[in-house]
């Protein structure tokens, strides 16, 4: 038996939207611990894992270990149907090949009672959320999914330390790597003391972005910090930043973790519940023409 | 002579915009009751049906009956050069195959007076709206349309009890319709005295909404209510459910009547004006595979 | 040495965006009096001309006059890459095929201090404001462009008297070329002391726009005024006018000139710094077909 209830149903509209792009079919794992995902973009050159906690769903229940395949399409377009306020049930037998999404609106209670409402789900007590959703519930839809089989091959990513952490809005990471994709097709990602600069070269020229260290700011979502053993500077295709940015919603910053030897981490954290990252090999540069 | 004068001219852009998906040419038939129209689709397949009363509009003056024929494209280019909040006036000699479109935009007007302008327009008292309006007028378009002879059959509609009549908001069932698309090509409505059940099948899975009956809500606009004799559940196809939805802007609430031997009705109210009604007939489920 | 700063960088974003659709290589022609640009339409049939005076920059260093070859379309992408908040710097050695550009974000500041920076900007004391960003950017970008050879003749525009000149709101304009053209491709522009009326003839039937003069309004970028010695009317290709009202963001008003014997000139005003022209000879209309 699996069965899990999320208050914020969007979390998983919006995990589904940031990934169904780079990965066409995948197996999501559940286990006592929480819900997880691991795959390869079709390509093979990027790597996508998500977590989402247990002790992040209001309910959690998963009597054993199951992989349950699935097409994201077809996964979008089921969660098309849910509304961003709703609250999300997703339900298996264990031996069954369907899985069951269950959207309940709580539409009409929101109007009336919209501040309230609002402090609640603020003070993330899930509970007293669920009792007052429920009296006032009056639209509620279910859908079966049918589950495939999939074959995946699961990597150890092994913890790294990396040369440089850069953590800045996650809003102006997707702006840059949208700049500067109308000027080249590979941005080289250079961090030092003072920032980092995002560089590209295109037939129409060349650009350079720099974001200084910033940490004099009001909130802290807004902040640009760096830290850095040694300096690094590694070359990337845009495409798959960009495709990296559909996360941007999940979270208001991201964080770009680098070494020069290892794949570059791209991760959006999800509010108590755990990430979203991104993986992806540098670009090895053996003249100036590649970049 | 044909004279008549529509403070709410954005009534006129919507109703014109709900049917030209369905109906390609159509006549608008006027006589001292009102204009009033009848159309099938060009499947023959859903009918259409408009009443706007004369006395809604703040001028009404139709000498004798007169069948105009339209192109609801054409239509539809000419009055999106009215703005929303543009009094329209329509005329027509008897004799003449001529329909003039006057606009008269209140802009300035709005701009200094807006909060009074307002006023009066919700007390509904035309006459005094016309005066004000009239003073200050700095734009008036005139546009000419030939008009075109169209053979059709005026079908009798005979007034008939349903079974099952649900009344719920006109953006929940515009959303519903959407969403079950996405799953599958029709959709069963049931009614049963605990509320309305859409479902739809499709290649990725079943979907089912329930919309619970509701009356406790502030708004009655908001409120979903079911007069049920005996529970009905008849089959649509999903695409001129989704047709019929491009009315919500005219209503903010959607009646749905059902019986069992008689094509679904989907009313939209056209506040102290009239309706815009859509005839379906219930597609017959030889066996599983057609739902 | 050419060195211009602009602290509001979106009217350079704006001029770009107006024009390209019209011009796609262009020269501009930098000397001490400022940025200006003269260019025909592929066709031949429209001119542009642009004037940005050095004033109305808040730095501005051109030691010898140089005309810069661009792509505009080139220009537009990387001028894309800019926020509407930006300052913009334009860079440029003598004798240098390359032009830089550099884009300064005030993003933070504003959002800590924002009605104070709105205050100072609307005072156009620009020094302070300068000052003021410049302590806090914390985002920096620059792209350099390759400038091209473009031969160019540079037409004399003789200073002429118009028999009729049309001030009216910019986005009056724009709706009512946009609205005729869902009926006709060619206006006729008609002026008398009464109004301006705007006339087209095509397929579906015929229709006049009439804007009367009205000075009564609150602001006067709402009013619509009419200078007139004598009655004109001509016709213009719709489609021109269209592209010209993609100027319409640089400024609330649009002042239309014309004389039975010279060009139409459409004009946009750049506050504090120079306007946008537009040159189109009338369509002589040998008969009714031609309107």
């Amino acid at each position: 038996m699996f069965e899990v209830r999320l208050v914020q149903g969007s979390v998983l509209k919006k995990v589904v939207e940031a990934i169904r792009e780079l990965v066409t079919d995948a197996n999501f794992d559940c286990s006592s611990t929480g819900l997880s995902l691991q795959a390869m973009d079709s390509s093979h050159v990027a790597l996508v894992a998500l977590l989402l906690r247990s002790d992040g769903f209001e309910h959690f229940r998963c009597d054993r270990n199951v992989s349950m395949g699935m097409n994201l399409a077809n996964v979008s377009k089921i969660l098309r149907t849910a509304g961003n306020d709703d609250i999300i049930t997703l339900k298996a037998d264990d031996d069954g090949d369907v899985l069951t999404f269950m959207f309940e609106s709580p539409r009409l209670l929101y109007l009336e009672k919209g501040p309230i409402l609002a402090e609640i789900l603020q003070s993330s007590d899930f509970s007293v959320t669920y009792i007052c959703f429920d009296l006032d519930q009056d639209r509620i839809s279910d859908i079966e999914m049918k589950l495939m089989d999939i074959k995946s091959e699961h990597l150890g990513i092994p913890d790294a330390e990396y040369e440089a952490v850069v953590k800045m809005p996650s809003q102006e990471f997707l702006r840059i790597c949208k700049d500067l994709s109308n000027i080249g097709d590979t941005v080289v990602i250079s961090v030092t003391k003072e920032g980092v600069k995002f560089s590209t070269r295109g037939d129409i020229g060349n650009a350079n972005i720099v974001c200084r260290q910033n940490t004099t700011v009001d909130k802290p979502e807004d902040s640009t910090t760096i830290q850095m053993k040694e300096p690094v500077s590694l070359t990337f295709a845009l495409r798959y930043m960009n495709s990296f940015t559909k996360a941007t919603s999940l979270s208001s910053s991201v964080t770009i973790s680098m070494s020069s030897d290892l794949p570059i981490v791209v991760e959006y954290k999800i509010a108590d519940m755990g990430y979203l990252r991104f993986y992806l090999a540098p670009k090895i540069e053996d003249d100036e023409d590649q970049a």
